[in-house]
């Protein structure tokens, strides 16, 4: 069953012309607080202005002035690809903008595409960093060069502006528009066979498409999809594997390489195969995203378990001290992910959206939201140091957040995530609405055949496990209400709202209750939040014989700072079961007599394990949050 | 105790001016067959002239002409530390030139030593890569130049010739003086407080001054030492620990950063510390090998888990999948421990090189010597693609040998400690020799005291766990053997010419046979060589609930050339004893039913394990002969 799209374009990141579900926007879904909510306030707040002010103090928007002014190579400062960072920024604001209406913001957004804007040549190349002279010439370093990684992410800022304030006279769609002509007609059919290094222009011209109408934009995405996998990039030291050309798209039986290419690249090829209709390119990303998800990715969502090459590693290979897992990584797999929700609606999708948001996209900010992850280890088994809140790091992995990097990719990618989080949160098909995030949030559409539909969603998840779904409508139509996989025993209600209705199992997967609604009806899904301990199969050496304990979407972590001593030394007793209590996850554990002076492989067996005492854990999106400290994800069981 | 040595130099790569033992040189041990003796064969036959070769064709050789020549830096090739290899090669020439008397070995020798001294400036600089107009000046990059590293090997080189031909007339340790006096004047007391980014001059110098009696070299090798920890090198994405220079050697708790730098720099130390009797930098050192020992390394004495900068991890972050384990770093290991032998006596060091020598050495050439790792993963998880002879990867992990690398450090590391290897095999004190290695071998040497002393060594070790010791003068002396530390029930026997003796057990540690031989007496040492499992110490969380299998100094390995599918899908039945059979050791093995296709993390316990079957394993060092194949040492156990 599939749903031709006609009616506006909703507020939202990705529309696909067809599919099982068409996503609400902001326009439709408003989130009201609770998790999510405050996290939003904060991005707004903070953490956007964070960014801009770093934007300027690094030099890399005043690049794009510097282009303007004709004064380049000069005094150019940033990475290759900093060009991109302001434009994830314009994405943020966009979406923030549409979110909030905040005039400052549009003052700001209006500054920011004005000066990119000048930088860009009259042809409508637009690169701060490639072209002049003193610099290498445009298109010359597809390898490593980011220019079309950089302006597809101005692709996705334009789509995000467009979609929230159509035919705004801030000029970023036209900017766009001209540097994606130029693109065409350097890279189409009859132009250089040729791929960017980093995939990301595949997933911004697609939605450019989408749109503008403009089916050159698709067709190019299409061109650049279909030419990954013939090795048109050089070989290098982890292989053309690195950047997915080694093997086609169609072809690839699973996601690898640099984890952060390989899902922008999956998200776009998504985009390209729903327009297309190409069920075969579908096939391959079904298999690509099932096995990855069964093979290659962490408990948290986290994907890329090497930090060499910031790369996926072999099957099983999930190593959690050494994960990379990064952030942006983590905001690929959402990307793609929820492209192949909107498409097939299975839920399983929306399962690894809504792990992979608490554990990876609310790990990386700080409470305060100007600090930050870029990876994200399972496992920290030295505590950092104090960080300088005016330092920029050069390291990607790190026990602290830190404020900003050499290479800052991941703050504007979780601040972009974040201002467009609504989006993400329900959808729509022929018979009503389906939630796939539970947010308390106030949601107002109208169907594909016009029946309007409004409703408050009321919980305090994942701190609860009740969602309260009150209609504000009266009409009939199909509620749809995700049951995550660990939800073996959750219950569903329904409250008319003169009193109380039946309890009724449901089981994990999609729930439906098609109803007559009447104005103050409830729809009432209890999910079990009792933590529980997770055991990793077994094939994945690096965890083997240890347990996780997880909550609700959250993963808990053991922190030195609550444990007292090296988290090594832990041992969990999985005869208790961990316990809620005084709002913490408790477990017992036993402390490992401490030895290692000697040659530590031996043989004969184990020591033994004793005096265990109780320990409470911490929410992994919250650990780090308490000064340096050692940290563990799954702990060793005493079994 | 320590002894005074005075008597002239053996033929030896590392020779302490004082020490509890004194090593025997090429001059007074000879390797006359057997595993090691076998490996220097196709060490002096084929892998010599292939990394000559390779120098040539590489450019790395023709560099030194072009700087000559006053034509760099037009057509340079190679990285900037390229100038290195061949002065590793110099240093392995020397050494097979000391060992074989090869004439045309020693033209080549010549041959090459005169277009590296054509290449020196009138004020002693070497250096292909600096100094002229196009270059980068002198000393400017000394994070990443690798100028001074590069002159540490030079030095090496050097030493290597004179203690194996005192005096020739190559010319090679003018070269080496004049180098190393520009040192002094530029690094010296009153001038940069520097150091280089990769440590390897202050082992060359020391070893510099103790073959030329200049002790300003010495002083010099000091400062280095003393400046690491200074932060004078500039911080990078790994930190300054990836060049040690974010603790003083004297402070430091454990080796840690580049494994190689940092075992090149524990090497120095010791060296620096025994000439001038620094008791606090010597018991930092014992410390530091110590805890690495314990924490930092592989089961095979290799060292380095992280691939990104070929660092060592924290304690207990040995994940085997990603090993790097580069074989530089187990020559640099070599150095370290024999030098520490040296000094204290301590068995324990004799047992860390011979299982570094077993499974690290002798596991990066292939059987022909022309094809090599430079990483040495504990498991490859996937099946490497066969490879082009005539290739030069770009890669240092592989899942099959290459014949060069892009950074070709390993093969001429693995050629010099090959060359050199009869050195490492025995020492004396004033009651006689010891046996740290056991080859066939035939030892003829003089006391301190003036005794003189011969004997052979018979043995087919490690086919063959008996070591049978032949006198072959008559005199009273102590011999000294080393029972390894997994041989729990080795037993001794003393056979006169004239009978045999009675057999006695013998403990883990050194044994010691004090008597008058005569022509014909025999020490046998049976070491014990049924195969057995090892576990780790569960720290190691990455083998956790694993098991290896070892067969004397030889660790095993699982191939799925023998298993006939994937590694990742064995578990091994550790209630059935590993067994010798027809020349290789049997396993009781099952095959993990196929799973893959869901999240792999669930409530609830393990699958259950069936259907086992027996399967050989292969040596470790000899893995990766019979074409691609995943490959595991550490198999999980079912218990």
């Amino acid at each position: 069953m599939t749903m031709q799209i006609t009616t506006p374009a909703p507020h939202a990141p990705a529309i696909p012309g067809r599919g099982r579900l068409r996503p609400l926007g902001q326009d439709d879904v408003r989130i009201t607080g609770g998790f999510w909510g405050e996290r939003q306030e904060i991005n707004g707040r903070n953490t956007l202005a964070h960014i801009g002010g770093r934007l300027e103090s690094e030099g890399w928007l005043p690049n794009f002035d510097l282009a303007a002014a004709g004064t380049l190579p000069a005094g150019r400062r940033g990475r290759e690809f900093s060009d991109s960072e302001t434009y994830k920024y314009l994405e943020a604001l966009a979406w923030e903008i549409g979110r909030t209406d905040d005039p400052d913001l549009d003052k700001t957004f209006r500054a920011v595409v004005a000066r990119v804007a000048a930088a860009q040549d009259p042809d409508g190349y637009l690169n701060t960093n490639f072209g002049r002279p003193g610099q290498e010439p445009r298109w010359s370093n597809l390898e490593w060069g980011h220019e079309l990684y950089c302006l597809g992410h101005l692709f996705q800022a334009a789509v995000a502006r467009e979609r929230t304030r159509p035919g705004s006279d801030d000029g970023l769609l036209a900017v766009a528009r001209a540097a994606a002509d130029l693109v065409c007609a350097e890279f189409g059919a009859d132009g250089r066979p040729a791929i960017c290094g980093h995939a990301e222009v595949e997933v911004g011209l697609a939605e450019l498409s989408r749109v503008t109408g403009d089916e050159r934009y698709l067709e190019q995405a299409r061109l650049f999809i279909e030419r990954h996998g013939q090795g048109t990039l050089r070989d290098i030291e982890w292989g053309r594997e690195y950047y997915q050309d080694d093997v086609s798209v169609r072809d690839a039986e699973v996601l690898r390489g640099h984890a952060v290419r390989a899902n922008y690249l999956a998200a776009g090829s998504v985009d390209v195969a729903v327009e297309s209709r190409d069920e075969d390119l579908l096939n391959a990303l079904r298999r690509q995203w099932s096995r990855t998800v069964a093979r290659r990715t962490y408990i948290t969502g986290g994907q890329g378990s090497h930090h060499q090459d910031e790369a996926f590693g072999f099957d099983w290979e999930l190593p959690p001290d050494r994960a990379y897992s990064e952030t942006c990584a983590g905001v690929g797999s959402i990307m793609f992910s929820w492209r192949m929700l909107l498409n097939d609606g299975d839920p399983r999708y929306a399962d690894l959206i809504e792990r992979t948001l608490y554990n990876v996209v609310a790990t990386s900010p700080s409470a305060d939201g100007r600090a930050f992850f870029y990876a994200n280890t399972l496992h920290q088994r030295e505590p950092g140091s104090p960080v300088d809140p005016s330092a920029t790091s050069p390291r990607a992995g790190s026990a602290l957040r830190a404020p900003w990097f050499d290479v800052s990719c991941c703050p504007p990618n979780v601040a972009r995530t974040l201002a467009s989080l609504d989006a993400y949160v329900a959808t729509v098909d022929d018979t009503g609405v389906q939630l796939h995030q539970y947010v308390p949030a106030s949601i107002e559409t109208t169907l594909p055949d016009g029946r309007a539909v409004a409703f408050d969603v009321e919980t305090e998840y994942p701190r609860d496990g009740r969602v309260r779904v009150v209609a504000r409508s009266e009409g009939e139509w199909t509620l749809g209400l995700r049951v995550p996989s660990w939800a073996s025993d959750a219950t569903l209600r329904i409250d008319p709202v003169t009193g109380t209705g039946e309890e009724r199992r449901v089981s994990p997967g999609q729930v439906e209750v098609s109803r007559a609604f009447a104005v103050g009806d409830a729809v009432v899904l209890d999910l079990p939040m009792h933590p529980r301990f997770t055991r990793p199969d077994a094939r994945i050496d690096a965890i083997r014989s240890a347990v996780a304990v997880e909550r609700g979407p959250e993963v808990l972590a053991l922190e030195s700072v609550d444990f007292g001593t090296d988290v090594s030394d832990a041992v969990v007793d999985v005869s208790t079961a961990p316990v809620d209590r005084d709002g913490r996850v408790w477990v017992r554990v036993a402390r490992r007599p401490a030895t290692g002076t000697e040659w530590p492989y031996r043989e004969g067996s184990a020591e033994p394990v004793r005096d265990t005492v109780d320990v409470p854990l911490v929410a992994y999106h919250e650990w780090g949050e308490r000064g340096p400290s050692t940290m563990r994800v799954w702990i060793p069981s005493a079994e």
